[in-house]
C-alpha cells in the first residue's frame, strides 16, 4: 500500500509517518519509484505498537528504537533482548530525566548518593525480601535495582513506613506475573514472543496503575462512605 | 540556613536548587539581605521529594509543579488536590508526550481515534469490569478513562487477548489499595495526607512495577528451569 493508505489504516498522519521512519523506528517502505514506496501490514501493525508504546506507556521514541532495534535483530538471543527492553522501561536508580536541566555536578553527587546509607539499607532490604519470599532472582537483577531505587526514595522523602507494604505488593505481584508469563508462553514465533513481553511489561504495568488507582477510589468510597470524600485517592 | 547548608543536606547541586526555585517547584527562601536567603527544614524535605518524583516516579517538572501547587494551596479540599495529581500522573487516552514531534494534524486524528471501535469496546470492557466486581467508580472517572485508553491499545495492537487477564489484575489490585488506604488514613494533618497520596501514589507504582518485574524473573526461572531461560522477563 502507498504512504497514504497506510495512514488511514493506522490513523497516524503522513509527516508523522516519515518522521518514524526517519528517527529509525519503523522500516522504510520499499522504493518503488524515485519518490514513491509501497508498505505492508507489518508497517501497519509496527505502527500501532509504536503508538502504544509512546501514548499509552509513556516511553520516549529513542527508548522505543533501541527495544525495537533488539526485537529486530535475529542473531540477538530473546533474552539479550528483554534486557534491552527491561533496561529502558525499568528506571535506573542512578538515571535521571533528560529534561531536569542539569548540570554535570548534578550526576557526581547523584553517583555519591547512590552510595549512601539509604541506598545501603535499601539493597539490603531487596536481598531480605528476596531471601524471604524465595525468588530465583539474582539481587544484582536490573529489576532489583530500581526497587532499591524506590526504596531508597523512600527513606529518603521521610516515608519509610510505606516500605512495610513490600509484602502485600509482593504476595499481588506474583499472581500477575504468573500470569502474564502463561500468556507469553502461548506464543510460538519468536518475533511474536519478544513483542508479547515488550507488549505484556509496558501495557501491564500501565493496566495495573490504572486498577490500582480505580481501586483507591473504591476503598475510598466504603471507607469514608462520602462521595467527596471518595475523591481523596482520585479525581472523581 | 544557607543555600550551600541546603545543598549539601539534600545532595542536590546550588544549580539545580537555584533552578527548582526559577521554575516555581522549591518555594524562594527569605532573603536575609539584597543577595542572600535562609532555607529551612521544610526546603529540604520539600527538595527530596521533587527529586523522588523526577527520578523514581519519572514525572516531568512541569506536572511536579503542578502537583505541588495543588497541594500548597490550603483553599483546595483534598479531593480537589488530588484531582489534580491524578490528572498529571494518568496517561490520559488521548495524552500525547511533548516529544513526539507531532504536527496539529496528529491531533485530530487521535481524537477521531478516540471515538473509534476499540475505544468504545473498551469503555464497554471497563463498565462491565466495574459493575462485575462491584466497585463504587464513576465510569467517567480519570483512572477508568485511562484503564479504557491501555485496553484499546491492546486491542489495536492485536493483543486483545492480554485482556482477559483484566480480573487477575483487578484481584491483585484490590488487597494494595487498601493497603495504601491504610497507609494514607495514619496521617492527620493535611499537607501529610496529601503529601502520603502523591508519595503513595507514584513511588508505590513504581514499588509494583519492580516487584511484577521481579516475579516474572522468578515465575520464568520456575518455568524453564534455566538460568539462561531466566532471563526471559528482565535482563538479568
Amino acid at each position: 500500500m502507498r504512504i497514504g493508505e497506510l495512514s488511514r489504516r493506522s490513523g497516524v498522519p503522513v509527516p508523522t509517518i516519515k518522521y518514524y521512519v526517519r528517527e529509525g523506528v519503523l522500516p522504510a517502505g520499499t522504493l518503488t519509484s524515485p519518490n514513491q514506496a509501497r508498505y505492508d501490514d507489518g508497517h501497519e501493525r509496527r505502527l500501532r505498537l509504536i503508538r502504544a508504546l509512546l501514548d499509552v506507556g509513556g516511553l520516549s521514541l529513542s527508548a522505543i528504537a533501541e527495544v525495537l532495534e533488539a526485537v529486530d535483530d535475529p542473531g540477538q538471543p530473546v533474552h539479550k533482548v528483554l534486557g534491552v527492553a527491561a533496561g529502558r522501561i525499568i528506571p535506573e536508580e542512578s538515571g535521571k530525566p533528560e529534561e531536569s536541566g542539569e548540570t554535570d555536578e548534578a550526576e557526581d553527587v547523584e553517583a555519591a548518593e547512590g552510595a549512601g546509607p539509604e541506598s545501603a539499607d535499601a539493597r539490603e532490604e531487596v536481598a531480605a525480601l528476596l531471601a524471604r519470599r524465595g525468588w530465583y532472582v539474582d539481587a544484582d537483577n536490573a529489576a532489583a535495582r530500581s526497587l532499591a531505587g524506590v526504596l531508597a526514595a523512600l527513606h529518603r522523602v521521610g516515608h519509610g513506613a510505606f516500605v512495610e507494604l513490600l509484602d502485600v505488593y509482593a504476595d499481588a505481584a506474583e499472581p500477575v506475573a504468573r500470569a502474564d508469563l502463561d500468556y507469553v508462553r502461548r506464543r510460538v514465533a519468536r518475533e511474536d514472543l519478544v513483542e508479547s513481553v515488550v507488549v505484556g511489561t509496558v501495557l501491564g504495568e500501565a493496566m495495573f496503575g490504572a486498577l490500582r488507582r480505580l481501586a483507591h477510589v473504591d476503598a475510598s468510597a466504603r471507607a469514608y462512605g462520602d462521595p467527596e470524600e471518595a475523591g481523596r485517592w482520585a479525581g472523581a
